[in-house]
């Protein structure tokens, strides 16, 4: 399976379910029989259309054909007043089926056969239901489809096997447009247990995920079968889908009594008679026998279509009732442009979607990459699922003072080899960037301060009297957190106004950063109007690509000087403005700042502020909450700067997008301004889940995933740097466009900057939010800071789909702005 | 099962394991033949113990036996030139086996089997070998051992199965003494398949996690074996097992190709050869041929097995290099006092401990619930796990703002009707006690400045010159975190001083809060010392039980007139003071003061000041992240205080003790306060994972379990409280004791503040320290806070198991303390 699979576009608005089985030969089919007869008998216009993507035995058999006989079977036997027209499809089949051995491949067959039962026609009116099935893909060989797929020669991609099912989907039944939703029926029966593999070799499980359908398990009532149903159950738990109910035939064991205990009456379990060994009726007795049973089964399967389509329909009301979203005035957003997620598939959001009388779940990229965490695409996720059912299982929560657990070691291990390699030599854990940017600068002050010896009289201080001020230098612009200590290293902003925070205060000497941008196809700087102070007389450079903003030579340019001047100078100006205060930290976001607005500040300058707080003694922190883990190309951003930190701070990508988990790291100086005889020395700094069990779990696969060439097809010949995954000639494109004022592209990031006049300008502007709105149409889920609109992908993502969603962006851009204008001139 | 089965106390030296079968029928009894046989022939001197704990369809079918035959046979037809020693026992049988159906029941029988091939004797010297086969519980009916123990009426409690296990286990074997660790294995061999119920119907991978052995899971080479095979897989990793090899039989499909594709390599699977139908020479032959593959699954076993012993070795050092631990001073703590952690199961932990030359997995119970958060029992631990590998693969994790996805919904919902019932209207969800308090803080902030029409002046904003002060009403020795913002509330101590952090000042108004507590068998309220200013002219009383003290009739009482006195004047008194500074904000703990000490405040001085502050119109917080779900024997400490907040803070057991996640609850006014035409206006603070789904799905689980009374067999009958768990007689003995200075027992805390001298009180103190090290050694993991030592249990965990714990407490107590008075006498 290609990594990334989206989730599938399709209605919901009749009942669609998948029927598994927990191991072969425990009746699928027959539970497809019966609850077909029920549903076709249950109305009298009703329509079942039976899918069965994969069969191999074929024809001998055929599941499809088997419930193309048998309803008719049924039909005739009962004397049923209705009619019942019935299809029997076969879309492709293998070379070995049509008795060409030798050349193998799939062909395109489209058998057909159909036949009535009853009286049809015109005459019958309503009284006329229909049985629709399909079979996609079909082998000679009764063995599992990724053997049959291998002996034949005849291959199917799972995109392919998606692509044919999404498409049975989206074909409109004839009885679709009439009656209720309810009288159509779509059931998909899948080959062999739950996880066998399909044709690719991908399991069945993994290879269905994109549609999530609601499930139905046949369980298994012979002696062995709780452990197979319970297994097959929790297996289908571990890829996310929801199984409505659980059948098995009764063998004499009651092995749905321990089925309903061990699930605690959460899943409904029904019990079909024993299927004679040797039928003598074709079955019609049984069928009649069970009739009961696949109709409570088919009410249950019904009620809960209901209920999901009701719970969609009520949530977004219901959500803007009771929650309270952060960054959101809650009197701006209407109902209807809220987001009603049903779930994630790798990079993609599956999102319920009502239009006209229809009811859709679509698929939406998740171009913010959910506030910039994420990194699984379909594979890892699952893999994750497993990982974090099994940290649950050996060890929930674990205390982490004095404690010591594998993962915990092992995603500190990870950490030091790999963002603090070099530098770091402790691992520090909180739960999100915030806390270990608070962290951070404690850390930092600490350090300071025993290496300046600065500390205040005893008692002033227990009276909240300081005789010492500390301050941290920071960038303007820049962002770390919205707790108070993380804000105090803020730049005043709206964020940080009376409004928002009556304690904030500004405890910072903020710089103003030169940054930098394609512009008309160059990296241009944009220097800060404070350095026209330090005035220079050379030219400002700009260059072709990003790389060279990075390189080394460029610390003998006239820039450094130009820097390394405004720096200095700021800093002894401070210094003789305010005597009792010290710099305390430096603190910034290395290379890019993202909440400020996706600003890429001059590596340059970053570089030289760091080495000159150095030589001040000033420890160095890294917020790398943001650009750690890859999310700019690199393991670390300090490998892009080309200098390091003293202290550094990680979350968001370091689970790979799943839990909140922190670290801040340190080298041994730092830790070692904690040293001392007492408690009251000690870092006394801590949260309740400190190195939760989960977060160190995710954190190590995560960690290992991204950098393994063989799991992310991203990572670099090299290995230490992902290929370029954005398109350079469409950067260099779209940088020249006549509305876009920037674009950034680094790593996973790809932002643009559009025009915008006064009005329009700034983090509360809503100049973006219709274009966002378009996007979202088009399936790519956007959340613009201001005027700038961003992709961020995983450090997985096939560079394949960045490139086709940054066309759409394109495109997308140049018809907003010919529409705003054509608006514009109109009025 | 019992909700707690704790982890058993057991030997690791050598290499022990237990098979699964992914089905029944896969061939477990053969692949222990032929590792017993590997092992048995790859020294000269080894020992092979065979634990059979259910045996079915006795005695026609005995596993054990089919090993002592086997076993023989394979020895006498390979003519090796060693001896072997084969014994067999079987220890009870159901009523049936020995012919008394009537009557029922398991009997002690004790049926021992030897033999012995080759030369044995003293001549042998080191050259024997020894086969112990012991089959521990058996049933005539050869169907599953849930039937066949109701079907014959002989049933096994778990409890008992574990302990005869583990009996086993314990019984040190004839060559344990001597030779190398690795040349005695152990074996344990389940029924059926992994999730086969056992005689009580707990599924056998549940029944089994108290001893978490290293597991080999024979898979299914047959059709639809893979599937089987990777399902069983699953089912163990969610139960927190480490699956060291999988071995199947060779049917010719290559199952083994696709396990290993699916596993990415990380787990060594075997193939074994095809067992022939109709073996003409005892399967001598098959033995023969499969030889090689046992040698190599046994060598895996035994690398696998000395890896991890070596890890546990490794680990405390390990530890001590890279991790910096929140609140410790790493020089104070000994490689050896390092808790290395295998594994959690419900409320105790799995320790690793090497004493002498054993190497020991001993239980601890997590007496301090790892820093409060923990409720789980095992079985819910177990659905967790579930819920965690569900909620991963169905969402992983999703942005919240604008968006809405079922958990989140479901469980903003549960709060709203629990702990929110009666007053909060929304939700604010963010990842830690700290952070909610800061959010906290916010809102109230907003809601005051709304309410006193209070906005500085714009300029000065900027400038960040403030014209306006805030301050918050805190009590002492309260503690809502350590973020500087949570700091800021709290009142100065060696968290908040110069040292910790240079940024801290203390904003708050800090009353010093009267305390209760349980003390010669009375409830004694302790007035601060500057209450001795209001003088009063009453006898202050005490309590027989600690529900009078939260009476409201107490609202008519003395001390209520004292209280308010004591908490308007001072008030008042401030506001003189300090004319430019408004009180913002009151926040308490209800009731429990918890870092603070575990000091129980007089729930009527905090009534009082809530309704004094809610006068002023100064909005109220609880920060409940410490007593929220039922910690404190209520749902929410609220119940107790009998008053409500307008703001109120959870985390800890909100996710039931799994992973971060917090939650702010707002009234319908607070959040109202925030509404406006401009999303600057909004609530600007967020955190990445903010509502992230698998906290939310944590906290549903949770939340409903804890208040269910058929899953948590504390509550009470009116469903509204926790019964009482603590012995109330051995509690008043407690505090009636010379040594302890208070007991504080309410919900599922019981703390005990020992008697101390000058020299050892306060939070830094060592002095319980070796008290706390004395209980580890006997079961209990406890964490003092400086003089207190405390128990915590879960919402759900048995009275009776508690009170074994406090008698334990108490005895070691008094044992201590006399001991220490001892040493004292001497010097």
């Amino acid at each position: 399976m290609e990594p990334s699979m989206a989730p599938v576009e399709m209605e919901i608005s009749h009942p669609t379910y998948i029927i598994w089985g927990s191991n072969t030969s425990v009746g699928k089919t027959l539970v497809s029989t019966g609850l077909a007869f029920s549903v076709l008998s249950s109305t009298l216009s009703s329509t079942f259309l039976y899918l069965k993507p994969l069969q191999t035995g074929y024809p001998q058999d055929s599941d499809a054909a088997f419930l193309y006989c048998k309803l008719s079977e049924i039909f005739q036997t009962t004397h049923l007043e209705q009619c019942l027209s019935v299809s029997n499809q076969v879309l492709h089949v293998s070379g070995s089926v049509v008795g060409d051995d030798d050349e193998g491949g799939m062909r395109n067959v489209n058998l057909f056969q159909e036949s009535s039962i009853g009286f049809v026609g015109e005459e019958a009116g309503n009284s006329n239901s229909h049985l629709v099935c399909k079979t996609l893909y079909c082998w000679k060989q009764a063995i599992s489809p990724h053997l049959a797929a291998q002996r034949e020669n005849a291959w199917v991609e799972d995109e392919q096997v998606v692509e044919s099912l999404r498409s049975c989907f989206g074909q409109r039944l004839g009885k679709d447009m009439c009656g209720r939703k309810e009288d159509v029926w779509r059931v998909v029966e899948t080959a062999g247990g739950v996880a066998s593999p399909g044709p690719s070799g991908t399991l069945q499980c993994d290879l269905y995920r994109p549609f999530r359908l609601p499930s139905i398990l046949v369980g298994d009532g012979r002696l062995g079968g709780i452990s197979g149903t319970i297994s097959a159950y929790e297996t289908l738990k571990l890829r996310g889908y929801d199984v409505v109910a659980i059948i098995l035939e009764d063998h004499g064991l009651l092995n749905e009594i321990s089925l309903l205990s061990y699930l605690r009456n959460r899943v409904r379990v029904f019990v079909m008679p024993l299927v004679p060994q040797d039928p003598s009726n074709g079955l019609m007795k049984w069928f009649n026998d069970s009739k009961k049973v696949f109709n409570s089964l088919r009410d249950v399967m019904l009620t809960a279509h209901l209920e999901r389509i009701q719970k969609f329909r009520d949530m977004s009301t219901k959500a803007g009732d009771i929650l309270w979203w952060p960054f959101t005035q809650h009197g701006l957003v209407p109902n209807d442009s809220v987001t009603v997620i049903d779930s994630r598939c790798g990079e993609n959001f599956a999102v319920y979607k009502a239009c006209e009388d229809r009811e859709m779940i679509v698929p939406q990229f998740d171009a913010c990459a959910s506030w910039w965490t994420q990194g699984p695409d379909t594979t890892l996720q699952i893999e994750l699922a497993r990982d974090m059912g099994y940290a649950t299982a050996r060890y929930g929560h674990v205390m982490f003072p004095e404690n010591v657990y594998e993962p915990v070691l092992h995603c500190a291990d990870l950490l030091l080899e790999g963002v603090g390699k070099g530098w770091a030599s402790r691992v520090f854990f909180s739960d999100n960037g915030s806390t270990a940017v608070e962290i951070a600068l404690k850390m930092a002050f600490r350090k300071f301060s025993c290496d300046h010896n600065i500390f205040p009289n005893a008692i002033n201080e227990c009276l909240g009297k300081k005789s010492v001020e500390f301050k941290v230098i920071a960038l303007s612009g820049s962002y770390h957190g919205d707790t108070l200590g993380a804000m105090e290293a803020q730049a005043p902003s709206i964020y940080t106004g009376f409004l928002q925070h009556p304690w904030y205060s500004g405890r910072g000497l903020f710089l103003d950063p030169p940054t930098v941008f394609l512009r008309h196809a160059k990296w241009i700087i944009s220097m800060p109007k404070i350095m026209e102070l330090y005035k220079w007389d050379f030219e400002v450079p700009s260059f072709d690509h990003h790389k060279e903003l990075f390189h080394s030579s460029r610390d003998s340019s006239d820039l450094f000087q130009c820097y390394t001047t405004y720096i200095t100078k700021q800093l002894s100006q401070f210094s003789e403005e305010f005597e009792a205060t010290h710099i305390g930290a430096v603190i910034i976001e290395p290379v890019i700042h993202a909440a400020g607005g996706m600003h890429m500040i001059d590596p340059l300058f970053q570089r030289i502020l760091v080495n000159v707080c150095r030589k001040g003694k000033i420890p160095v922190i890294f917020d790398e909450v943001f650009t750690g883990f890859w999310r700019l190309g690199r393991e670390s951003a300090s490998e892009l700067l080309g200098c390091l930190p003293d202290i550094a701070c990680y979350a968001k990508l370091l689970t790979g997008g799943i839990i909140p988990l922190a670290a801040t790291l340190a080298t041994k100086a730092i830790f070692d301004a904690y040293n001392g005889n007492s408690k009251i020395k000690a870092l006394l700094h801590g949260h309740s889940y400190s190195a939760h069990a989960l977060g160190c779990t995710a954190a190590c696969k995560a960690i290992s995933w991204f950098k393994n060439p063989s799991l992310n097809l991203n990572i670099s010949t090299t290995g230490v740097e992902l290929k370029e995954i954005w398109d350079n000639d469409l950067l260099l494109q779209i940088s020249s466009h006549s509305s876009v004022k920037r674009v950034v592209a680094l790593g996973t990031l790809c932002a643009i900057e559009l025009m915008a006049n006064a009005t329009n300008v700034g983090y509360a502007s809503l100049y973006a939010s219709s274009l966002v709105q378009k996007f979202r149409e088009e399936g790519i889920y956007m959340r613009p800071l201001g005027n700038v609109v961003y992709l961020m992908c995983g450090p997985c993502t096939p560079s394949r789909i960045c490139n086709e969603l940054l066309s759409k962006v394109y495109t997308g851009i140049k018809e907003f702005v010919q529409c705003q204008s054509a608006k514009y001139l109109q009025t």
